[in-house]
């Protein structure tokens, strides 16, 4: 039998925790000199209340203590809490003074949370300030929700291969339950360091207080949202100092397992930092495709110098490859084989563990030795091989698990393409919004939801269906089809 | 160490058979009634005297009795005969009437051999008949070449779960050779038959014999070339008798298990037709993908009638999906869903151990069962469960065997898409050409490699590398991937 007691505790805890968080954004709406955008706060006064009184409801409805959560509570309460905190986070953006339909704030919210970064709000220049704080703070979240969830939960689910992060510590429910808060509250205070971190930069090199707080909040999170219609490139005027590399290393710091980190502080062993396979692997990877559109560039511009040519290199591929989404320029100008590289790369993701998003490089690597572990076996049928990753041995269970998510990741990818063609976005359009929208990105390609477009022109379906997407690639898609699956509701 | 005698003996062989075969198509321009295509007849007979000699040659010196082809031999004999046939065949193609280099007859004969059917011909309807016999005789060969290598050689390699098609008769050396040359007879007189079939219908609907012969023999192989530059197309004219759906008919027999035919016959088991697993699932995908299009078709016009809304969506379904690559009708017309749904159903393909392409059906099979069974393992991790497939048991080794294919048939086509962007050609002409390539289908999307177009203006390294793509794709990539793994050199 199921237990839906805890699941309703936690999520509604959750759910009221976000209206108090609600709060912020309102005093930054009282607090604006401009009469229309200080009129917004009863949008999250009215949003804190709705989060707050349901929330506590269904937590207090359901209070009592919680020995144990079972696998498949687990995904149940996974599920919920992302989709209960979109529902509730979207409500004072549809009733502010962004001019949008419930619609588009539910489109908004998932954006936010997942970290995708995808806009539908046309005019972010003369945006209310709390809005725009609240799309930060939702980003902001669910960065450090995915890397908490990372951490404690998915490895236990087994999701997609995670398993393979497991710590071995961790073999008993109640020390789990233990350890799992100690170690949640270390990785936020881990993550708030870096953002706080990242905005004394920002801010220092120049960018006004207010612009640095919400990119700090939204580059950490490889989220993507910006407080300005050009995104940080608004802040890139000639004589200007170097934003962008700024914003550059701490989207790679985002795209890095914040658990070794954690086990750098923890245990002093800093040497991880740099003998781990997972961040060498993706470390290389940024090296590698950094230099290749580096060449492109220089290709491409006659006028240009080499230190100009990599800062645009390595923004927009480690803006891309992490599934930040932010731009600079509008990299379409660059020619298809650029268009078609930075669509590929977009897959790719930063580390499990991280707040990035896509397929995440370790299955590259776990992927990469199935396969040659099966090409021997191919060649050499009595012959006995086993992969290893960072030490351990790779059994067939990871490789199915891996190969699996691989497998899911393409079959939705190509439906939600055909769903949002069916839709009648064209084609580029369809194939590309499907692709940032599993992939966590934030922008597609083509002149309508490219880095200088924006999602507000599509069908309300289409929104809808990005954001299931959205939601699938963000929960590493099993963690969803698993509680789709009649099988989950037996026994 | 690896005994390369029968690898030269088999392909020496096999090069100056395909000399043999030369004959017919100089014969054909030596009886044609046009001085300028008489000429023709030289090409084949200066690559008839290459293929010969320097196949028999090969043949010769290394001739003697084969007892038994150990693993990495059969890898190494599957590639390099297939692509030491593709070079002889280039041969005529390059010297004759033509008027194209030797790396458009390269790609056209790959196109061929492969059954891909992708053209650099830019006036089929005045080329010389020899050469129309001689690519419509390359994709017959190539359609009964890869029907006898997935019936007797590449379960025996266990490529790409290609094992669970493995026969429990052939448990030695030695009575697997001698079965598997009679078996390869039977299987090539049954798809003589439904080759001899098709023309028969063709003709007898009106269709001129010699356009006939050529189409029955594209047709069974789903290979796709056609003698006119309108395709099939040139032969539906108002009043005619619906040639459309007797190729639609016989692209989906040639796309059925020949070794179920096989069975069927020696057995007298005609009842296996219908309840193989394989044969069930295509033809519920067929019926589905038909009806969804019918639907899209009588939706874009407003002035068609159900039976030829029918007519118009079985056929691109089963010319797409099949690999095929016919054209009726340029579906770019049709809309973007369109569009979309033929780019994703292309991938699908036929059964394996047919002519047709693709990743086959019943890797979606493994593939959802290997999902169904973890799904079941993550809600319930203490629970035992099996998938079967044709009542056995699929184990741990075919998921992993069929899920890397996945992987690596996207990392194949993603790369492919990449280079072909690097070398010029804008997005959609990458990324159709490079799943038109290794998907063996023909056409791509978009003005110039689209239905109505072709490939002659593609630069040379991009036809090299879609040749590669085609030559993966058919021999279903880790037959080549293996010979290029260290591996494979070693012990
Ligand atoms: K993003
Ligand atoms: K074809």
């Amino acid at each position: 039998m199921l237990n839906l007691r805890p699941v309703f505790l936690v999520t509604g805890a959750l759910v009221a925790a976000l209206g108090v968080t609600m709060l912020l954004p309102m005093l930054t709406d009282l607090l604006s000199q401009d009469a229309v955008h200080r009129a917004d706060w009863s949008s999250f006064a009215i949003g804190a209340t709705a989060a707050i009184f349901m929330g506590g409801g269904a937590a207090a409805a359901s209070w009592g203590r919680i020995d144990s959560i079972g696998i498949r509570e687990g995904f149940l309460l996974t599920g919920a809490s992302w989709t209960a905190l979109v529902v509730f986070a979207a409500i004072p953006l549809a009733l502010g003074g962004l001019d949008i339909g419930y619609v588009d704030a539910f489109f908004e919210a998932m954006s936010g949370l997942t970290t995708t970064g995808s806009t539908i709000v046309t005019n972010l220049d003369d945006a209310p300030p709390g809005a725009l704080l609240w799309r930060s703070m939702l980003q902001w979240f669910g960065g450090v929700g995915i890397i908490i969830m990372a951490f404690a939960v998915l490895p236990i689910l087994k999701v997609g291969g995670m398993q393979i992060f497991k710590s071995e510590a961790w073999d008993t429910s109640e020390k789990f339950m233990a350890n799992a808060t100690n170690y949640s509250i270390a990785l936020s205070l881990i993550y708030l360091f870096f953002t706080a971190l990242c905005f004394v930069m920002l801010w220092g090199f120049g960018m006004p207080a207010w612009h640095a707080l919400n990119h700090a909040m939204t580059t950490v999170a490889t989220g993507g949202f910006s407080t300005r219609d050009a995104s940080l490139g608004a802040f890139l005027t000639v004589g200007r100092a170097p934003l962008d590399l700024v914003v550059t290393v701490f989207m790679i710091i985002g795209s890095l397992p914040f658990g070794i980190f954690l086990v750098a502080i923890l245990r002093g062993a800093w040497k991880r930092l740099f003998t781990d396979s997972q961040i060498r692997f993706f470390i290389t990877i940024v090296t590698v495709l950094t230099v290749l559109m580096m060449f492109r560039v220089l290709n491409i511009f006659d006028d240009i110098d080499p230190f100009t040519a990599f800062r645009l290199a390595i923004f927009n591929v480690v803006s891309i490859m992490t599934g930040t989404g932010y731009a600079t320029t509008d990299y379409n100008a660059w020619g298809p084989f650029a268009v078609g590289f930075f669509f590929c790369i977009m897959f790719i993701g930063g580390c499990a563990g991280s707040t990035s998003c896509g397929m995440k490089v370790f299955r590259f690597q776990v992927a990469l030795a199935a396969l040659v572990v099966y090409a021997k076996r191919l060649a050499h049928p009595n012959g006995v091989f086993v992969a290893r990753y960072n030490q351990r041995p790779l059994t067939d269970d990871v490789f199915v698990s891996v190969l699996s998510f691989f497998f899911v990741y393409f079959a939705t990818f190509a439906s939600l393409a055909v769903v949002l063609a069916g839709l009648g976005l064209d084609t580029l359009t369809a194939i590309s919004s499907a692709g940032t929208a599993i992939a966590n990105v934030g922008p597609g390609l083509g002149p309508i939801v490219g880095p200088s477009g924006n999602f507000a022109s599509l069908p309300d379906a289409a929104k809808l269906a990005m954001s299931a997407g959205m939601l699938l690639g963000r929960l590493e898609f099993f963690t969803i089809l698993v509680i789709l699956s009649p099988a989950f509701w037996r026994g």
